[in-house]
């Protein structure tokens, strides 16, 4: 149909059969059915994301939205909410989406089960001991997730280095996830020999997330040095998340108080108070909002349609030179 | 003489008469004449670095390796120390290099000198609004260097993000630093529409670098997670460094007892005479090593020259595919 010059392509995206090798990061609380329906109908994999305050109840919201997917989407699961609520990894396995992937896990016990029923899976690293890891657990792709990416991750090494490290360790195919939020930085992702990329923020802010209006115009105002590694928020709204895993959110009046200072937090009852109620009234001074050094690149509210489509057209462009007309 | 498939080129790279876009970072005590001369028979520029230990004596004892360029070669300078030695700014600029680069420089000052002796200009820049003040004082080429990179910098963004950000907003050519140690990460850069590469961990290993042997060891043995940002060292060493700029080293026994508790360090007379011994027994447990993130792309000793020859046609086959037999 489309000229290789305008749609970029990897061995392991056509072996999926995708149209374009891009993935939409399984974003708690913002991808939702219908933003993973979106991505899908671009030619890449739409992933519905539960995150800290994912449920059955929350899943079964958003998989009407990808029903006339054929299976085309994905969903995203963190480890220590299955933990809560097991019943959860039952419902997205019965959903037969083509991916499942579980971050944040303690252990792989998710994979064989995952995999026995059919459906492929996913695992994002932080390192190369990570990624032989994951292989050796089964997982069929493998997404090098860098520093620089929004929401929880672990404080490792950044998106080029990493993807670096574990294309020479792993022979299963490689999605890099972290700051990719450009035409430009998914070009060199794929020059790098990336099968494909794994996008957050720079899909967050699109018409088709869950996301809040006042979450979006945080991000269209904020630059790439924006953002701040931290667990302040996770401290304040007492959530379980590990501590190796700091989130990557907008700084705002509360990092810029708290950051550092994580003692009297956990002590502050008024604090803790304060991030619940933002985070209800979605006040961004306040309130969490993930996001990572992308975020720059978010200039307006698109589709989600419309921002891969553009991202993949003008990659291609930088890696095979402009079409021909 | 070489098809485009073998090396790769950039219109900065032609503009400025190299045959392949690279060039090699600045690095204080390890990038000295035998390396830059190097770096430049392999087609880059090579440069010359003057660290927090460079004097008018020591960057006379360099320049001698490159009086056969034909001053294709340039001197990087650290701006605290040209505080104390004005005249090491006149020595460098009689040298006629091609270029000069000042890092950690209070104000741009500088530009204008080297500007009016004819002789072009660099900087490294941290985030956009570095670009844009680097661009409007008329520096020629500004260095997008990313928080992954070896050596002081200012923590802020990573190269990728970094580098969309400062393409974004300059028009002079930009450089990418930070983590490129492979081909593909090099691939990476040029894919994204940077104008060459700012070398320096990749290169600090090799065998025309003044880095000590035990250094070298300690280079191949690291993997890219095996970096730390810190400011131990300066601190221990009573070094001027701007505490703005942390330096990302080889994590050692040091950094871990001393980072996090900078404090007690500036108190504790024994802990700094024992780097001050390390660093002259070069005993790489106690001693400080820059490297970034790329430092795991290392595994043996390698010429200067093989190394960028390697990389580039590595890079220019991934951008083009292989080149026909
Ligand atoms: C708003 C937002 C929410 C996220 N929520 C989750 C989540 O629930 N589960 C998860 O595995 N990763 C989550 N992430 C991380 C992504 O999986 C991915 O690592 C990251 O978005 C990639 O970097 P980028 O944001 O720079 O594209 C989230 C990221 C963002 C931006
Ligand atoms: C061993 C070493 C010494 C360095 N010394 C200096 C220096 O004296 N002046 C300077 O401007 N930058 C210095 N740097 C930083 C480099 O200019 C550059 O930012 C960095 O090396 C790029 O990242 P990379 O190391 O990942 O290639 C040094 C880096 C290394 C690895």
């Amino acid at each position: 149909m489309s000229s290789p010059a305008e749609q970029p392509s990897t061995p392991w995206s056509k072996a999926w059969g995708l149209r374009v090798p891009v993935v939409n990061a399984p974003m708690g609380g913002v991808a939702g059915g219908r933003l993973a329906a979106a991505v899908t109908a671009a030619g890449g994999l739409g992933l519905i994301g539960m995150g800290s305050a994912g449920s059955v109840a929350a899943l079964r919201r958003e998989l009407p939205f990808t029903a006339s997917l054929g299976g085309r989407f994905g969903i995203g699961l963190v480890g220590w909410v299955l933990d809560a609520e097991p019943e959860l990894l039952d419902v997205a396995i019965e959903a037969g989406p083509a991916l499942i992937t579980v971050g944040f896990a303690d252990d792989s016990g998710w994979v064989d089960r995952v995999a026995s029923a059919g459906i492929r899976t996913a695992a994002q690293v932080y390192n190369a001991d990570d990624a032989r890891r994951a292989e050796d657990a089964g997982i069929d792709v493998v997404v090098a997730r860098g520093l620089e990416g929004g929401g929880h991750g672990a404080p490792d090494m950044t998106t080029l280095p990493l993807l670096d490290a574990v294309l020479k360790d792993v022979l299963v195919p490689v999605l890099a996830a972290g700051g990719i939020g450009s035409p430009a930085s998914l070009a060199a992702v794929l020059a790098a020999g990336a099968s494909g990329a794994w996008l957050g923020t720079r899909l967050a802010a699109c018409s088709e997330s869950l996301l809040h209006d006042a979450g979006r115009r945080a991000m269209i105002a904020a630059d790439g040095s924006d953002t701040v590694l931290t667990s302040v928020f996770d401290i304040a709204m007492e959530l379980p998340w590990p501590t190796r895993f700091p989130a990557r959110v907008l700084r705002n009046e509360f990092t810029d108080r708290w950051a550092g200072d994580e003692d009297t937090l956990r002590t502050d009852g008024e604090a803790r108070i304060s991030v619940r109620a933002a985070a209800e009234s979605v006040d961004p001074r306040i309130a969490p909002i993930d996001a990572g050094q992308g975020v720059g690149m978010i200039t307006s509210v698109e589709s989600a349609r419309d921002v891969v489509t553009e991202m993949c057209s003008g990659a291609a462009e930088l890696l095979t030179g402009p079409s021909p007309t």
